[in-house]
């Protein structure tokens, strides 16, 4: 029999998947594989600033009632079937609820659908957007999830600058100019990732504004939603619906401080009802019947996670992180290379520029991130990943001692490779 | 300001979805549109022999070991974070383990890769092999999640039949017409749904053989391993991976009866390695680095799940299974416009031949069941929907007394339409 190795298959591969390799997930395996575990000098522990899970630290631990909320829902034997393709009732009429509180006007449960984490609500919302020739436009420094999934659906992207020196603000200028007939939607993300700036109502009002105009739909992210720590409260986009028709996408994974429960939501606030007459609601429910849905009893375990949740719960994750923000930032202005163009107020990372000028031997940053991975055991994502070449996404959410540490460690790290001056 | 209701907006909907749009979901949620649960002269049970989903009835109720596993999972705090891109050690030790226990050789946790059920396990397989103008092998009748899914990757699809006079075996002789250079796998259904067929060791045997030879890889879809209740043993498809690359797809959905759960797996069964050289782990890899994960918990429950079941669980949903089958085939002999080609003798689900020219004013399967939903409050499976038109797929696993009242309603329906014969 001829070998089976060595015999022709007629799966070749796939270049598309290949292509769409610039992931978070992805660059940060490397990183993790480059850390010198096996150097008997170095047995200091590992500290990663590139991921945005804090879940493991006892700081940002999740609340109990959240947990017992889950443990119930299981024990008690009524969640085990399939759940319904729009998500479990209780579930959507919990969230309409606990969204509408910030909101002037009312949500209905039928505006609520269940993902399987936010990443599953931006799965779904590029494949629903997806049809031939579409656009979108992102936000540059973004969230890279949103370039993969729409390179994976052949929805072509289009980028936006978030500004540094105007608090990251969207750069409305240039949507103007990007968009066209074909363009679909523009995606925001509020708080932010990975600037960890909050927009301001004034600034909603108008991306708003320039999306009606354009007759675009927007998609706002607020998977940090709540985490306002600064002066600038959190404003849902949903409060614009009338104005444009938002698409919100949401989860518990950061608010909760439960990213591994992967249960997310993408809820339509859109009071004029755009959504439906243009037929986007009844793509979206056939995309729903041929996908995956969250377990039927994490579903149902949402109204109570809902009600029991105390507000002490959410107060002390956002002195935690205000804490922590500021840890951050204050530290990064004592490490030459680094400059930070904004105070981060929201969310849990920070995007700090690299002058590389000022290093000797490092070519860019993801060279920065390499050697800094294996020489001090730190994770760091590089810039590149989110859209901006030579800068840095530093994620303050972790324990408070192991954030000193590591930046001590970089501080360290960029003495050691600073580039010599020759006095004249 | 321009109304925001007539405006042009940039998104005109998808017609792929449109397109995709015969689900199971879809065609359920008609038939149960149509049930009349207004008629005060019918107060009915609504009886559904449409959905494999039999967890909401006593005898059919999973193990309280299984859900003590999540409640102790959840509880320890220990899986709130993101899990690994490729799935949590641990639970990829056990699913190795336990498959391993039905073959010839081990398979090792590197093997095994977690899935938001196996929806998601299908999701992912048919975006990893579709490459432009590759096409796939799929069995009609047959799950329609896999043509749902083929077509929104732009992945041909070529259907082979599976012979009804043959105990469903697939029709190996079509295999080879429809194959070519582009043809990239081959799904088979194991114990089949809808058929509730199981397929001879050596019939296995001669599809990895064909397989091989035309230089395709096997999906096995074992969702339904282990539910074999009449001659034929299960035989996992993975004991000829040294034939031919062999991915096997499972689940908790129905061997625990706890298809709300949405825990699955992926599985390569491949001691030659066919699957690494010819890159299509690595796609894999990259898929899975850009779509959700089943939650970090019930990955960590999976040891265990399985350490803790009992065999008597197994057996008792085996026994009710058995003997759910041999009522539904008994009962449906008794229905003259029925005929049953082959004993269920795994599975949930049984294939029935709709004699059309028996019934009065019936035009088709659909129309069949839409009048049936209506006038008798049951819901059975239009056979169009998974690939046979005029035929029914009707689902034995229900509670005992609930098949039996749905088969006499149909018995009456087929009475009530009977064609009336003109003596002569
Ligand atoms: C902006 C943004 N959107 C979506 C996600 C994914 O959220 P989830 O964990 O709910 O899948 C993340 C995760 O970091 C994120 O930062
Ligand atoms: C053949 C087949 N494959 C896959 C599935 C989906 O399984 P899961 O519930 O694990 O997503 C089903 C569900 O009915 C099925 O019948």
């Amino acid at each position: 029999m001829e070998d089976v190795v060595d015999k022709k298959w007629g799966f070749e591969g796939n270049k598309e998947l290949s292509s769409a390799s610039v992931s978070v997930r992805g660059v940060l395996n490397k990183l993790v594989e480059n850390i010198d575990v096996n150097n008997p000098h170095d047995q200091r522990p590992v500290i990663t600033l590139a991921r945005t899970d804090p879940s493991v630290f006892p700081c940002f631990r999740t609340t109990s009632s959240a947990v017992d909320a889950v443990a119930d829902a299981v024990r008690s034997f009524q969640f085990n079937g399939y759940p319904p393709t729009v998500g479990v009732a209780s579930a959507k009429k919990a969230i309409s609820e606990h969204l509408s509180r910030d909101l002037s006007y009312k949500l209905s449960p039928e505006d609520v659908y269940l993902t399987v984490g936010c990443t599953q609500a931006i799965e779904i919302i590029t494949s629903v957007l997806a049809r031939p020739g579409a656009n979108i436009l992102l936000p540059r420094p973004g969230y890279p999830q949103y370039e993969a999934r729409a390179a994976f659906d052949h929805l072509e992207v289009r980028h936006f600058d978030l500004l540094p020196g105007k608090a990251w603000e969207v750069d409305l200028d240039s949507i103007e100019q990007l968009a066209d007939d074909n363009t679909v939607a523009m995606v925001i993300i509020n708080p932010g990732n990975p600037c960890g700036n909050v927009f301001t109502r004034q600034h909603l009002e108008k991306v708003a504004e320039t999306a009606r105009k354009l007759g675009i739909f927007v998609i706002s992210d607020e998977v940090y939603g709540g985490q306002a720590f600064g002066k600038n409260p959190f404003v849902p986009m949903g409060e614009f619906g009338s104005v444009v028709p938002v698409i919100t996408l949401g989860s518990l994974s950061k608010q909760w401080v439960v990213p591994g429960w992967r249960l997310g939501w993408i809820v339509t606030c859109d009071p004029n009802g755009v959504l439906k007459t243009s037929g986007f609601l009844d793509c979206l429910k056939s995309y729903l019947d041929v996908t995956s849905d969250p377990p039927t009893f994490l579903q149902g375990a949402l109204p109570q996670i809902f009600e029991k949740t105390r507000g002490e719960f959410f107060s002390k994750i956002l002195d935690t992180l205000r804490e922590a923000a500021s840890v951050c930032y204050g530290k990064v202005e004592e490490i030459p290379c680094l400059t930070c163009p904004h105070k981060p107020e929201g969310a849990m990372t920070v995007m700090v520029k690299l002058n590389l000028s000022l290093l000797e031997g490092i070519s860019d940053d993801m060279d920065f991130c390499l050697k800094l991975a294996k020489e001090e055991a730190v994770t760091v994502l590089p810039g590149f990943v989110v859209g901006l070449k030579n800068w840095l996404r530093i994620t303050f959410a972790i324990d408070p001692s192991s954030l000193d540490d590591a930046l001590r460690r970089i501080k360290a790290f960029n003495l050691r490779h600073a580039k010599k001056l020759i006095k004249d």
